[in-house]
């Protein structure tokens, strides 16, 4: 073919070399660098095996006699980027939640789990024993299909529903809400911390040391974790709600708020010794009433951050390195329940990236 | 900084430069390529939203009334490497299983996911309404946790429990089992194919144009998405258990096998038609007999086998463009109910590859 016997034909591929030109000198105008992994999978970890009394017949399958059944294992999808970091980041998520939250934000942005890969963090998302895509559970469960997403919109401090909290670091478009709701997956068992940080301790022989992120529920699972493993190098907590543990003898009364009482947990001091020798953060949102409000969807919260001071001041006393983060005393406003995924999620996740560096986890 | 200054640093750096020229020379010989992605995320496709009568009332947090419950919805995590083929894959599930059916085989090695990732397609992954992290349903669920591995075992053709067929693609390393069982994920909510087949239909709104392929109970919910949607270019069907759509007035009879009988769908002429405008085939692995066969486990095989190609063969009849193949006619042998995480998987992908290539649909 001679390129230059039609004229147009000559225009056009000019013009395109000139595009491409333009392109290469000035980077990518159309969107953010690709995503580089050298290794991506999922892997089931833990779990445990049940049998039924008497003996399998194959004429009879669906006799469970004789029968196991596999479960209360973590699901785990994880991506290792080229020239990944040394640590990794583990990540664990809330009550009613999946390895979802991690990913797109309900208005669509990437969230932490395509952010920290930029960043060159391998990350293990977890969906933990009896939720999500680890559903089967040796327990049996019921899902109630009741209706809850106001209490969810209340309890995640979006506002009070129906309003947003006045400048709430939430998308007003109603399909952003549509998506949030849409996260929620429920158990498929009994929620059980042992059963959990079982697993999730399991992960981390797989993944190799490397860092625990939790959110909400998944707290107290997450300093159960590092009990039971030494390969938990750190732990970022948003907003653990729950779960809390204490040395026997320390433990601080029930507290109560709008929404019941909040009990904390006793370990053996040899247990809690294990979270003094690792850096650990907590981090809250906003709207976090300091003093009782008649907003039960927000005054729970008052009391879980009264927790989490009290157990920061007890591992801090014991030796440890632990920190309580309330967003707003360090500028970042409007957060709700999920930092992590609100619109301002890029800001506070370089605030991760921060605490990381400072301790050598990053590195 | 004179490169040259310092005798060391310059034979370093020629050796440097030799490796980097060796590596070009020859490829990577530490592991296969990286993979590229130009974006990947999650998102909710299609679903239902319920409420319940009265008012929603922000002091009763835990009372249902007024409240909202969104639900019934697909969930997908979809990756598009750069410079990704036109047409996207759209990947369906089966029975007790999640989207992670198409991730890491059982076996540990690279699945269908990114199999088709690294030959430049955009993947979709599918959780089905009410099943893994699509969990939320609007109709209440039991999880019976009843034991069923050796059922599963027999049903899908590993073996007969507790040996596995000769020469069976399946790694005999007792991990590989076990991971195999801890795939499996209840649903949360009645297995539904009009509630599935939307959501599916509304992920190719999001996807674009692309071709779906489904695993065993996938089937049905796969022709109804296909009537539902345009958007559907092809279809590829793994070992389809059940829901075959005959028109009305050629519905086969019943078909009596070990397990039960097997009943095909009626639909309307129209909606049939749907089907015989797109390309499909049908895939079935080994160890499925052509007689009755006093091993239940694999006796139902046989007559779904039989129903696909009475339904291949009336798409035909009605001008559309349908094959059934079984895998050990075409000299691949040995595949279970998986044959896309099967020891031999990526001979698997390579045959479904040559399809999209003689269809057009890799361009």
């Amino acid at each position: 073919m001679n390129l230059f016997s039609h004229k147009l034909l000559s225009i056009s591929m000019v013009s395109g070399l000139v595009a491409i030109l333009a392109a290469c000198a000035s980077g990518p105008a159309s969107g953010p660098e690709p995503i580089t992994l050298s290794a991506q999978g999922n892997f089931a970890a833990g779990g445990a095996v049940v049998k039924s009394d008497g003996v399998f017949d194959g004429q009879q399958l669906f006799d469970p006699q004789g029968q196991t059944l596999h479960g209360d294992h973590a699901m785990v999808f994880y991506q290792l980027p080229v020239d990944a970091k040394p640590y990794p980041l583990v990540f664990l998520h809330g009550a009613g939640q999946s390895a979802n939250t991690w990913g797109t934000t309900p208005d669509g942005r990437e969230g932490f789990q395509s952010y920290f890969l930029r960043h060159g963090y391998g990350t293990y998302l977890i969906d933990q024993p009896r939720r999500g895509r680890a559903g089967q559970s040796t327990v049996p469960g019921e899902v109630s299909a009741e209706t809850n997403d106001q209490m969810w919109f209340n309890m995640f401090r979006m506002g009070q529903w129906p309003d947003f909290f006045d400048e709430v670091q939430f998308s007003r478009k109603p399909e952003a809400l549509d998506q949030f709701f849409r996260q929620m997956t429920p158990n498929t068992g009994p929620f059980d911390e042992q059963v959990i940080s079982d697993s999730v301790a399991r992960v981390f022989a797989r993944s190799g040391s490397g860092v625990l992120i939790t959110h909400s529920q998944g707290g107290g699972p997450g300093w159960w974790t590092a009990i039971k493993t030494d390969g938990v190098r750190g732990i970022v907590a948003y907003e653990p709600g729950s779960g809390f543990v204490f040395p026997e003898g320390e433990v601080p009364d029930p507290m109560s708020s709008g929404t019941g009482e909040l009990v904390a947990t006793a370990v053996e001091l040899e247990q809690f010794r294990k979270l003094t020798r690792i850096p650990i953060v907590i981090y809250y949102g906003d709207n976090i009433p300091t003093r009782p409000s008649d907003n039960p969807g927000q005054d729970n919260w008052r009391v879980r951050v009264q927790m989490a001071q009290l157990w920061v001041d007890t591992i801090n006393q014991h030796g440890g390195d632990a920190q309580l983060v309330l967003l707003p005393d360090v500028g970042i406003e409007g957060n709700t329940h999920f930092p992590f995924s609100d619109l301002n999620s890029d800001q506070v996740a370089e605030l991760l990236q921060q605490w990381l560096h400072n301790n050598q986890l990053d590195r």
